[in-house]
């Protein structure tokens, strides 16, 4: 691997200090921002992840931050799903498209107040197209980038850690809610939620400079529980499925290709930006949509460019997203396949860049 | 240096095969793409730099296309700078500001025609704020990121090795112009720029499926004289006072701050968003501002963050990139600096992650 020559472009955040002292050795960039990738080993990492519990530094899910009175407006005009029934305390995922249903991001949007709302972004600046449209349309809000930055408490151990830490009552946080609880005299939103199947909670700090203090009180919180520093896992997030904007779509795919129909309420989603061109996809159903893709590989090169999914000589489709798996034995995947393909069962080929392999198509990815 | 993870999301360019041949030792993420920043070290390539020839993959400095009838109308929406001078045929650096006055990007703008422009940016999602801008104002304009991929030729050799590739009239394009020069059967356009003070060419490529083809053609050309791949160079591009966005300038930042106030026709630039924030800023004039800082040290740490400088214990501004500049003897620096301490050899202390170390202010850049 090649190193990453540090700038002050390549943002530290609140727990850099913490993830450093932990032995980080690889990091991605993610909204300008340092997101580590790697600590013992990722095959490691990902094995102490399903077993133990770990604190990962995701402050890089930066926040867009939309207040006042037209808040809710602008909030409904950026995506697909309906939002009329969320109330505050809730998360929701929700993809963001642009006028023609290309997806922009795909973050969880977080409902502090009827006026007042995060959006928790995956990979792009997704704040410049809330702030130009805010503009284009005179909206009476606010949009900025707060000093918040989300702490995760991942894997199975997370509950009796947290409960260490802010009490029992955070054993009661519903699945993408949220909660105020106190540290340090401050509010701070702690849902059920994170980037991992393994169950866990993401923390929203604001105001960094107790960035560390946080950090500390959590590692000396989880030492009964074999507590460590982590991060997203590349093997999990395959094998769970969570899908990674930028790498697994981009603003050329729609929704529905990214299997993410289920959060488009399109009809009923009044206002929305793109509408017009997602009520076609839906009534027509997308040409190519993403599948769990089993590689028949023992080793794999890192996925840095789209693999080409081949059906004898034909392309039809592309892994974007893969890994060995050592609990299922065999390479996992995310890839877009054409609908002549995408059949459970189908068997096709991937092109890596260290030779081809037999894939086979799956409709469900495995955790 | 830590290592860096690669994946589809940090995007290859059409020249990374050459960039790796070439012995690529890291990189940054500019864009959400592969930039390199160091071949065989920083010293070896900056000195390299100022007295042979290099080739730059800077295809991360990627392109906003506009295009349509209301395509000149959205552009100067964009910046304080007044385009109605500007003609097909030549490129304007241009801050790109907000409904505040903060920057958002600091792209160049390529006029191809009256209704088609490139903004070649800088690291930011501009293409976010166009399109929201172009959304909510119900433009006629298409806004996108096509398949362009500049090619850099940087240093004194550079018209040299130009000429032999694209023929003899290169040398005759005029600083911040481009022409179109044919190779293999398609048009580019070459303009005389780039990123160093070194002299050179950026070359547009479009369609990346011939960017090998370009880059081995500049690098037989070159031969002749020592070409060797390169990159942005952290030193020079310091010494000659080039700022980059997200290290040197963010969106909390006017570009008088930036020392870009000659680069802003506020009272003349109809239309521009931000522009009665700007008119206060120009009436005013800035409270802090950039300035050239040189620091007594033989070694300085990477600047990874802010260095704060102090007047005694007042913090009074921070520097926000740093080098050691073998020609100069010292450490070279870009800082922001309040209005009572940025004077012509004001002297000041920065505070740097490894020790503090006396600094003095430069109204200047060294070359």
């Amino acid at each position: 691997m090649t190193s990453i020559s540090p700038s002050r472009r390549l943002r530290r955040t609140p727990f850099s200090d913490g993830v450093e002292a932990a032995g980080v050795s690889a990091y991605t960039i993610y909204n300008h921002m340092l997101l580590p990738t790697v600590f013992r080993s990722v095959e490691e990492d990902y094995r102490h992840l399903k077993e133990a519990v770990q604190i990962w530094d995701v402050a890089a899910e930066r926040q867009v931050e939309v207040r006042g009175p037209d808040a809710a407006k602008l909030i409904q005009m950026l995506t697909p799903r309906d939002l009329r029934g969320m109330l505050p305390g809730q998360c929701y995922y929700m993809p963001v498209v642009d006028e023609t249903g290309g997806m922009l991001n795909d973050p969880v949007v977080v409902k502090l107040a009827e006026d007042r709302w995060w959006i928790s972004i995956a990979d792009s600046d997704l704040l410049y197209w809330v702030k130009g449209v805010a503009y284009g349309y005179r909206l009476d809000v606010l949009v900025d980038e707060p000093d918040v930055s989300p702490l995760a408490v991942q894997g199975p151990k997370a509950d009796d850690l947290m409960a260490n830490v802010f009490g029992d009552s955070v054993r009661d946080i519903r699945f993408f809610r949220f909660g105020w609880y106190e540290f340090q005299g401050r509010d701070l939103a702690i849902a059920r939620s994170g980037y991992s199947k393994q169950g866990g909670f993401e923390i929203y700090l604001e105001g960094g400079e107790i960035g560390m203090d946080l950090w500390n009180a959590l590692m000396e919180a989880g030492r009964p529980y074999d507590v460590r520093a982590g991060c997203p896992n590349g093997i999990e997030r395959i094998e769970g499925g969570l899908l990674s904007y930028g790498n697994d779509m981009t603003d050329d795919n729609t929704p529905h290709e990214c299997g993410l129909g289920r959060f488009c309420n399109t009809a009923t989603a009044v206002g929305c930006i793109g509408r017009d061109a997602l009520l076609r996809v839906a009534k027509e159903g997308p040409v190519q949509q993403v599948r769990a893709i089993a590689i028949d590989a023992k080793t794999l090169p890192s996925c840095d460019r789209y693999w080409p999914l081949m059906a004898g000589e034909k392309r039809v489709g592309r892994v974007s997203s893969a890994a060995i798996s050592p609990d299922f034995g065999c390479g996992v995947a995310v890839g877009m396949v054409r609908m002549t393909h995408w059949d459970e069962g189908t068997q096709l080929r991937v092109e890596t860049t260290e030779g081809a392999y037999d894939a086979k198509v799956y409709e469900k990815f495995w955790i």
